[in-house]
């Protein structure tokens, strides 16, 4: 318990993650309504769009127009993810956006399948845009897709994850985070591939990416506290998916992680009845039910 | 990581306390399908049937021809739940059973609507029933139920839960297990309270029981897992619902629970292939999805 951390900043990213991997499209106006919902709630660090190109990811095509219209406030970081350099430069012309992520892949086959680059091609270019974002006074946090396993070659080498972790700390990363996009990861390799990270780097914020296709999410997170890392990413109503695993569920839903972390009275922002409500209403516009337990259970007590 | 177990039992509980609590019943022989399904699969400790009134659990009506009907083996232990003297004079009229599992309420109001009995009432039955299990040569779990939490009085008081262990173990306990009934544990409370009983009870066997109703399940099996918890209860496809809860999901998924072990590289029984097959085979006979995720995300790598 005394390793426990005291307080973890959450993350909201279902209008990035969440609804770039639903089927259903929503307009401009619903995303900011969902963004709203979320500043509502008490979010004051959220993931908004993604730079890519829109014939491959037409839930994203408005990205600009989305951020055009965030609600401008100073207490709020608003953050855009970027593949390569041309969505840095879109992400950097709204002018309205804190920080960006810089999405770089574990393996090769599934940086070939998702962007079109070896790791070592996306490498590159990842340390180049922090680099720019460092000089452009956007924070750029360094997120290393499929770190805990990749479903096209299976097991990723430790090694290979903290040794990219490594160089792109040393491009000028402000944050490293490990995503588990396919929701492979347990517990014990969060423990111990964070664990390495703050031991390496223990000045760097930390940040974690779960997925909880495989029901290991929630204990995925809990070992991220243990072990002190920053903040947590998740999604409201648990929306996502997984573009791999058709039927499974997505990111880890906001609702359950901020019930795990009230009643184990850590400090987070984001208020419980505020997001079951603003859950409610995305399940109305996704038009299905979300993977939330939270919304289906109830709070306690 | 030097902290997490080596291995851990995964006690079936599907044909019990998962099919308790589905609207669904069983004819015996399916029941005796999935009881077979769980000893192919490989557990060796199978909680068979509760010995309570047919009128208020119908589900459990033929718990004595289920026993009748065991495969009769050296290897396995099979268990029957009790919540009073007669349940266990049933139970041990089978002759068919290895041990009994005694439930005891920590709450007086759960205690009066699941058993018709207070705190201190049941706590007087489940020391004389232990007692007998002792002298009859079963192995005497003691439950204590709603330990995490409960739904009609919130909060239990860890001091209360602690204080019921610390008798039912002088009246003969071979084991402790606590049970979060309603599924609103958190992954500190196990730390907490496994913890406190560890210390207290070095060499007493603990035992712990999920539910996955808010998301928590997982996680608290892993933090049972940091403090040596010997035994896990799962139930083949996550059935088991919550009668409080009824949208909510049941008992933590046993191939969710199973991947988790596997990818950690903790010994267990049961294979991962074949609860598979036998939950998918579940899911027929109770004409309805259910919840494990891995079963809907399959297996990685």
């Amino acid at each position: 318990m005394s390793d426990l951390a005291q307080s973890v900043v959450v993350m909201e990213v279902s209008p990035r993650d969440g609804l770039q991997n639903e089927p259903e499209i929503l307009p401009t106006q619903a995303k900011l309504e969902l963004i709203q919902g979320a500043l509502d709630a008490g979010f004051r660090r959220i993931e908004v769009a993604s730079f890519v190109h829109p014939s491959r990811v037409p839930q994203m095509a408005d990205a600009e127009a989305v951020c055009h219209n965030l609600p401008q406030r100073g207490d709020v970081s608003y953050a855009g993810l970027v593949l390569n350099r041309r969505g840095y430069d879109r992400a950097l012309a709204t002018r309205r956006l804190q920080e960006i992520g810089m999405v770089v892949p574990a393996s090769d086959t599934f940086g070939m399948r998702n962007q079109g680059q070896t790791v070592e091609q996306a490498m590159t270019v990842a340390c180049e845009v922090l680099g720019a974002a460092a000089r452009d006074g956007l924070g750029g946090s360094a997120i290393i897709a499929v770190a805990f396993g990749c479903p096209f070659e299976g097991d990723v080498a430790r090694e290979r994850v903290l040794d990219m972790a490594a160089r792109l700390i040393d491009a000028g990363a402000t944050e490293l985070a490990l995503a588990d996009t396919i929701g492979v990861g347990v517990p014990s390799q969060v423990l111990d591939l964070f664990g390495s990270l703050r031991q390496r780097h223990p000045a760097l914020p930390l940040r974690a990416h779960f997925h909880n296709t495989r029901n290991t999410g929630i204990a995925n997170a809990f070992a991220a506290l243990q072990v002190g890392v920053e903040t947590l990413d998740a999604s409201i109503g648990g929306i996502g998916g997984c573009p791999f695993a058709p039927q499974a569920t997505g990111n880890i839903a906001t609702e359950d992680l901020i019930y795990m972390l009230d009643r184990m009275q850590i400090g987070h922002e984001g208020e419980l009845a505020a997001v079951l409500a603003t859950g409610e209403w995305l399940s109305g516009a996704l038009r299905k039910p979300l993977p939330s337990m939270l919304s289906r259970a109830g709070v306690f007590p």
